[in-house]
C-alpha cells in the first residue's frame, strides 16, 4: 500500500456528535476535507481527543467509514483501536483493518495495573491480527500501566509494530527509547510541549488534537523543523504554547470541540461525563485562537 | 422489595469464562448456590473481582441472569454497573434492573480526569434511571476521578443512592464521610485492612472478591463485630490478613479464581489482558488458604 | 529506668518561639506542667508538631533541658532526633540521651530517596549510639524513603529499638506490621483517624500534636479503648475527627500553636517558611475546639 | 562584579569528604583547577551533587573557601545555600556572600508542604539578604513543594533574582515558564535530557553534576548548540545519555564521587545515608565513561 509510510503532521480528529450521542456524519466528512485541503500529511481518528474510550462500537465503525470515505486515499487515515480486554481489542483492530484504514493505533484504558509481561502480550495479539502498520499508543496519566523500554523492545519483535506515540511529555524516557530502539520505532510527538525536541531527536511527525484547530500552524511547525531551520521551529513552538496551556487547563475534547464550532464546523458537545467548555473557557479559547491567527 | 435493605457479607463474585472468555454458566450458578449455603448476605457479582471492566453487555447481561435465577431470591443481588459513558452507563443500569436485580453497584472506569460536577451529574443520571438502591462504588487506584465528601453530600440529594463501598482504605477521608454523611449513606467496608475499623465506626457490612473463597471466615468476623466482640473480631482480621497481602502482590481476579479452582470450582482464568496466576503465586495462595482453613 | 515502658497518650510537644526564632522557655515549662496535670502519659517534644526539621542544634538541646527539668521525672520524655546525615542523627542521639531524656524518637527528613539497606544502616547507627529505648517514626508524605516490614524486621534486631510510631493512616500497611512484627515492636498510632483501629489491633498508645490542645479528650478516647469501650471509643474518635480535619486543611503546627494560644499559652507563630493560620482558620479552629469542649 | 553574568558549562561540584565526614580540601582544591583547565564556564559547590542537604555550616563554609580560593576569579563561583528554615537560609546566605561567591543557589529541603505565598516569602527573605545574582534551584522529586509560574513571577520582583534552574524534565512547565518569564528569567538546563531542548528555547547553561565527570563532552554539546549546530549537538545529547540512565538508576554522588575516583580524584564516597556504588555499579558506570572517551 503507498500510505504506508507515515510522516508529519496527523490531526487527531474528533468525532462529531449530537446531543444524544449520534455520529454527525457529514460534519465529520467536511472536516476531514478542510483538514486535507489545509495540507495536513495524515489523519488519526478515534484516538483520546476521538473520545474512544467513551463509544460503542458501533460509532466507532461507522466514524471510520466515514473518515476513509471523505478522505478518499488522498491522506493515510490511521485509525484508533482502544478496548480494555485483549479479546475486544483483537477484533476492533481486524475489523477496523477491513474497514479500509492505513493503519491503526492502539490505546488501552485499563483497570487493574499490568504487568510488562501483560502488556507485551496485548499489544502482540494485536499485532497478529492485522497486516497494516501499527502505532503503539500510551498516556501513563490515564492507565494503569506504562511501556518499559524493555516491553518495546519486546514488541518490535513484531514487524508491523512501526510507530510510538508517546504522550508523556517524559523527554528522559524519550531519550531511552531513541538511543536504544531509534534505528526501528519511528516516533509521533504528542503534548504540544515536546514536538520540536521530538523532531530534533529523529521523530517522524506529531499526532495532535490541537492540530484540528490550528493544522496550518502545525505544518508551519513541522515544515521548519524538517528543514532543519530549527530557531525559527521554536519560536513557532513558543508561539503556539499557550493553546496547550488552556486545553490543559479545561478538558482536551472539549477544547477542541469547542474551537471548531467557532471554525464553522458544528462538532457538538463532549460525550458526558465530560462537559462542554464554559463561557470563561470558550472565551479564553477563542482569544488564544484569535491570537495565534486561527480565527 | 423485601432484598432492600442490605447488610453483611456480599461476596464480589468471579465471573468464571473458558479461553476463549465464554461464560461458564453451569459453575457460576453452583458457586452462587454454594456461597448461599456457607451463609452469605448477599452476592454481588459484576464489580472489580467480577472482571466487569473487561467483559462485553452480553456477558454481563447474561451473568446477571444466571445470578438471579441460581438466587432464586434466597439473598439480595446487587450487580455492577460499569460503563466509562454516562450514557452507556444509564442503558446498562436500566436493563440490569430489569433482569431481576435488588440493587446495583456503580462502577466507572475512566480516561480523561473528571471534576465534581461531572462525577455528580454522572451518577445522579444514573440514580434517576432506575428505582432500586444504588451502592456507589469508587476505587482511586483504578481511576482519574474519585468521590469528594461534597460530592457525596450532592449525590444523596437521590433518594435512592442509599450505600458507599469505598476501596481507598483511606481511613481519614472515611471517618470524614461517616462523620458528615453517616446517617444518611451506609457504608460498606472493601479491602480486608478495614472491615473491622468499618464496622466499629457504623458500617453495615463488607463486599469482598476473598470471601468467594473464605465466605465462613467472612461471616464469623461479621458477626463477633455484630455482637460487639471486637477482640474477637481483630484477631479474626489479623488471621484473615496473610491472604490479602498475597492478593495484592499478585493480581486479584487471578488470586480468586486460583483459590476456588482449588476448592472444586472450575471458574477458569482471568480475561487477558490479565494472567492467570503462575505456579508459585498459586503455592502461596494455596498455603495461605490451608491455613485459614479453606481448603 | 523505671520510665522505659510508655503507653498511652503522649502529647507531641509544639516549640514556643518568639518572632526572632528564640525558644520562650517559660512558657514551655508551663505548657509541659499542664499537659501532666491533665494526665497525658507522657510527653514527645521536637516530633513533627514540635518543628524538629526548622530548628538548629542549640535551640533543640535547650528545648530538651527545659522540658526534662519541667516534667521532673513524673512522666517519660521521648524527644526527638532529627537530621538528613546519619553522622549528625548519631551525634544529636547520642547528646539528646545525656540530657536525661527517657527515649528517643528518630526523624529523618530526606533529600535523595534510600533504599532498604541504607535505611537500615542509618537508623542502626543511631541505635548503637545510645542505651535508651527508641521509637522509630516515619511519615512517608513527607519524606523519598519509607519502612519496609522487611527494613523493621531487620531494625529489631537491635534491642534497643522498641517502638514505631507510623503517620501513614495506612492501615493495610499497619495490618501487616502487626501480624508480622506484634509481639517484637510496639506501636504508637499517630493520625487521629486511627487511634480506634490501633488500640483494637494491639497498639501501645498515642502520639500526637492535636493532644497539646484536647488532652482530656485523648485520654479519654485512650481510656475506653483500654478497658474495652469500643463503642464508646469510637464514639469518642468521630467527636474529634473535625479537629484534624481542619489540621489537615490548614497546616499542623500552625493549628496546634494557634489553638494553644486560645488556650492562654503565647507559644508564638510556626519558623518560617510556615506561616501563622489567617484569621479564618483561627475561627473555624476556635468553633471546633469551642464543641468539644476544649474552649 | 565581572563575573555576574552566568552562561555555558557549570559542573555542580561533588563535595570531597574522608569515611568520618571529613572534607578533602587538597582533591578539591585539584579538581577546581582540573575542570576550570577543561574549560568549564563556572563552578557550583554545594548543590545536590554536592550533597549540600547532608553537611553541616562547617563543612559548607569551608568547602566555599576552598574553591573561591582555588578558582582565583577564573570562573564565576555560584555557591549553593541549603537550609529548611528561613531564618537559617537568610543567615547561611548572607554568610555565604561573604566568603566571596559571585552567586547563590537556593535548595530548600522541606518538611511540611508550603503554598505559594510560603515560598515566594521565604525565597523572598533570601534574596534581600544579599546583593549577589540569585539561581533559584526547584527538583520537585525531593521536595513537599515547587515553583508554580505565579509564584516565579512574583519572585522576579527582587531584582538579584536572575536566574532559575528546574530540574523536573518537566518540558511542559520549563515552556510555560520561558513563554511567561523568558525575558526576565535566565534558564539553566538540569537533567542531560533536557540541555538540548532547553538551549533551543533560549536556556543560557547546563548545571550538571555528570559535567564533574564529562567536562569536555558537555562543553561540546554547549557549543555545537551556542553556534545553531542543532544536529550535532543532539547527537551529542543521544550519546552521553547512557550515562543519565546509569546515574538514574543507581545514586548521583554515588556515582559522579565513582567517576571522579577513576579518573584520579579520591574524592571519596558520599556521606551515609548514602552509600557508595558498589562492584557492579562501578563497572557500569566505568563501562559507560570509557564508551564515551571520559576514561
Amino acid at each position: 500500500m503507498g500510505n504506508s509510510e507515515f510522516r508529519g503532521i496527523f490531526p487527531y480528529l474528533v468525532t462529531p456528535l449530537d446531543e444524544k450521542g449520534r455520529l454527525k456524519e457529514q460534519v465529520l466528512a467536511d472536516l476531514v476535507d478542510h483538514l486535507i485541503r489545509k495540507g495536513v500529511h495524515g489523519l488519526t481518528p478515534l484516538g483520546s481527543t476521538g473520545e474512544a474510550p467513551y463509544l460503542d462500537w458501533e460509532t466507532k465503525r461507522r466514524t471510520i467509514e466515514v473518515v476513509v470515505k471523505a478522505t478518499a486515499g488522498r491522506v493515510p487515515v490511521v485509525a484508533g483501536v482502544c478496548n480494555t480486554s485483549t479479546q475486544g481489542a483483537v477484533r476492533e483492530a481486524a475489523e477496523t483493518e477491513k474497514l479500509g484504514v492505513d493503519g491503526i493505533l492502539t490505546l488501552m484504558p485499563s483497570y487493574f495495573p499490568l504487568n510488562d509481561q501483560q502488556v507485551v502480550a496485548h499489544f502482540r495479539s494485536i499485532a497478529q491480527a492485522v497486516a497494516c502498520p501499527i502505532t503503539l499508543y500510551t498516556n501513563a496519566k490515564f492507565q494503569t500501566w506504562d511501556f518499559t523500554v524493555e516491553a518495546l523492545k519486546r514488541l518490535t519483535e513484531e514487524p508491523n509494530i512501526m510507530y510510538l506515540k508517546d504522550a508523556s511529555g517524559n523527554v528522559g524516557k524519550i531519550m531511552s527509547i531513541v538511543t536504544t530502539l531509534g534505528q526501528r520505532l519511528k516516533i509521533f510527538s504528542d503534548t504540544s510541549s515536546v514536538p520540536l525536541f521530538m523532531f530534533l531527536i529523529g521523530g517522524v511527525g506529531w499526532m495532535s488534537g490541537p492540530a484540528c484547530v490550528i493544522p496550518v500552524q502545525s505544518i508551519e511547525l513541522y515544515e521548519a523543523a524538517r528543514r532543519n531551520r530549527w530557531e525559527e521551529a521554536a519560536e513557532l513552538q513558543k508561539k503556539q504554547w499557550p493553546l496547550n496551556v488552556a486545553f490543559q487547563r479545561y478538558s482536551l475534547s472539549a477544547c477542541v470541540k469547542a474551537g471548531l464550532e467557532m471554525q464553522g464546523f458544528p462538532v457538538g458537545p463532549p460525550m458526558p461525563p465530560q462537559k462542554a467548555l464554559d463561557a470563561e473557557g470558550r472565551r479564553a479559547v477563542e482569544g488564544i485562537l484569535r491570537s495565534i491567527g486561527a480565527l
